[in-house]
């Protein structure tokens, strides 16, 4: 089941909000959006990809978000498109639009009193906001939220229940900040000396830019002298680890529980996926794409799709495999003395 | 040092409590439970593992579980189990039964005016629950726990402090959520379009069954269109990620820090290790076994055991490895063309 | 941008505090610190890696801190240094000391009766403190800490928003907890039995030591029977998991990710990267040093450094490879046996 949608369409109106040609009745009323295989004839659905093709003949949707070359397989309600799943996420936005909040101030929300609160904003139970923040127009602090001296959100900005946005950070206009996300804890800086450890103060701060999405209790660390920077339209999914004077180009994409040392830079227009770990004090290319659980340990010069992932196989099998690759360099050696007398020589 | 018990037995009580013959004096009292090297004569222990069998000689016990086959090997007072990890876990259970709040509504609370608050709840300081939510008898909700409009927290069921369960979620009875953990934020959807990625709303729920765990800072996300389904008896670690649309079936268990891209299917019964990293939109059977930090890319259509984990190696050793599999593929066709020429040619 | 630095100091001054030689106008005044590329004539930076000795004729930095064996390459103010980046941090800590909170319990924090709060502690809003806990002289818990019963927070320890401190917890002195981490949680631990799994009550405490700094989104879980331990000086980063009944020797370091299962011990003066994978009830040798994202299977013995992390490649390369991998069992035994006949037969 899904939330019941803000906005219901004609399929005309639809068409013309969308920008797209259509087939069908211009009075159908669409209420909702579902996928194929489970939408109702008040429904909106999208094909994609061609391995679906054959639920065409079986789908009960109201209308669908099409290819045109796919117009012969399917004779129902049609709303053409070269690019289905970019119509279908516009479609979405239109039935269910952000949730507009009702402006005001909780009185159990505790504002240090030279916050600047701008106009229309949202600020709910138990939210804490520390001396000489700004919080933009229309922002909305949900249950819980903290927000440290000094910070600035900007107009629009939706921070979800028990964000904490520590000392100095700067979100810009747009920004969406999920449940319990951390930006601008101390990055990980410490120096060996006789007695242990010793800390060294972070002083940098967090620069997020416009439109950035950050996931779940995410962590975005302060930078350690100057600052880290995610750029404009950056998205971030969930118990990401963001390290110390990262800087992370717009339009990057990167997907859940990967972590960034510090100090690395990023390009734009990357798309990373999960679990993926980076050095530090590297530097990716924009236009980068990262396969999920890789290792990146270098500089990626080089815009490409990248790997370093190794999908499971049967234990026993896979054990195998482990006690060669263990003794991959002294079997190799051998073996290429054995093949070739000659490389043995040469090698030495 | 361990938590005291909130219960006594004495010898005979337990072992009709748990089932199970004994042998020794049925009035002995036992106050708690420990580690078989550190129990006291007022305490009861356990041997599962043959390898601490030398132990039996040593224990300091008041009792023991054990198997009947090792009574030779200790003289003391015994409780006979085909299972006696099993057993110390009922007993357990019975020394350290879960704390029964006292029930009451803080006046720190936050709570809508339709909220349906079962009975025997307790709501603690600082928690905000949204308009529409239902709260089900018994149910704990530490300080700082956040629920969003319209959700369900089944019977029983037990929040840790700053738990956010989102607009939507349903939580079945005796579900225990650790602190920090997020229920219902959005899942990562998104779709390429000229200006930047444009976000797909979310708007399916979370849907838990009964006597789910979900781990401290785990993200269980909502579905992007439909339900994110997490079966009864599931039980899942800490800094777990889920992704949208993800369905785990019952009495699956999933250890810390995995990750599960969204739209995987996970069968009844399996066991994951931590640190796993599935890709999305596969399919895993029931009863399948993944060891920690495997990367499962594919269906798993055949229960089994699975592994993708490469132990570490000294570093040196382990750089000549990596520079060998590096280069693999070219060492291995050329090795192949010395060893047998033939196959040189048949490759081509 | 940074933080403003909370004092400054005459060169003079400084190479006093620093015990440092120094070169240069002894009344120079410096007022903070920044990185060699972008210091003013007003800051102090270092220099500690040879590879940035070319910055030496560009920086307008106020004077540095670097070898007295790069004298000749520089001709401006300095402080002379056997570890520049030691005594950076040290001047870290001199410009930029800790914020000392003033002290004082905020009306909207919720307080149990039998509470003990030490003096000059400082207690902000929405944080509830549970019976019988006992908080140290100088100790600050920032907006929306959950303290539980019977919880022990050292002298001089900062807690950051949103931290959660659950049942019978010990924090030492001047410990660091950062934002939204969880100290206490249940271990994982659950017994198979016929009807689903049973949980295992987990009745063990997390103790740390002094100085302890642990990360935001970090998770330690409390011991199932005994304790989890984290000795003196001990430093870990964001979104850590550290399982029940670990133990973790003085002065070890841990980067972002790492899991550690139930269990384990590591040693003294171990740096571990971030993304580590340790399995359960193993011991790490102290001194031991560990790459990231490598996986821990069995016990280290020796001290030295270890690696499992295999560099992405670019994607067709790899797949190449991988797939070669797959293989390796079959064709290794294939080629020694092309190789040498007579492998084939001692090795059966």
């Amino acid at each position: 089941m899904s939330i019941r949608a803000r906005r219901s369409f004609l399929l005309a109106e639809l068409a013309n909000a969308l920008g797209l040609e259509f087939r069908g009745n211009p009075a159908l009323r669409l209420d909702g959006i579902a996928g194929i295989a489970t939408a109702t004839e008040q429904q909106l659905s999208f094909l994609q990809d061609s391995k679906y093709l054959p639920l065409l003949a079986q789908t009960r949707a109201g209308a669908l978000i099409l290819r045109k070359e796919h117009a012969q397989d399917y004779s129902g309600a049609a709303l053409w498109s070269n690019n289905p799943y970019l119509s279908f996420a516009q479609a979405m936005q239109l039935f269910y639009p952000p949730e507009q909040p009702s402006p005001g101030i909780s009185p159990r929300a505790e504002i240090a009193a030279d916050v600047e609160l701008g106009a229309q904003t949202r600020v709910e139970d138990f939210v804490q906001i520390g001396a000489g923040a700004r919080i933009g127009d229309g922002a909305w602090l949900e249950a819980g939220v903290v927000i440290g001296a000094g910070v600035e959100i900007g107009a629009g900005s939706h921070l979800y229940p028990g964000v904490k946005v520590l000392a100095g950070s700067i979100l810009g206009p747009d920004c969406i900040i999920h449940a319990n996300a951390v930006i601008g804890a101390d990055g990980f800086g410490f120096a060996q000396g006789a007695g242990g450890y010793e800390k060294i103060p972070q002083i940098g701060r967090v620069v997020l830019g416009a439109r950035v999405e950050i996931g779940a209790n995410t962590c975005i660390d302060r930078g350690a002298l100057g600052d880290t920077v995610i750029g404009d339209g950056v998205k971030i999914d969930n118990l990401v680890q963001i390290g110390h004077n990262v800087e992370i180009g717009a339009d990057t994409v990167i997907a859940g529980q990967t972590g960034v040392a510090g100090s690395t830079r990023i390009g734009r227009g990357c798309r990373i996926g999960g679990q993926v770990g980076f050095a530090g004090h590297i530097e990716i290319a924009d236009g980068t794409v990262i396969a999920g659980q890789s290792a990146i340990t270098h500089d990626i010069r080089q815009a490409g799709i990248y790997s370093g992932v190794i999908p499971a196989q049967e234990v026993r099998r896979w054990r195998r495999t482990v006690a060669q690759l263990h003794r991959l360099d002294g079997i190799l050696r051998r073996l290429r003395g054995a093949a070739d007398p000659a490389s043995h020589s040469s090698s030495s």
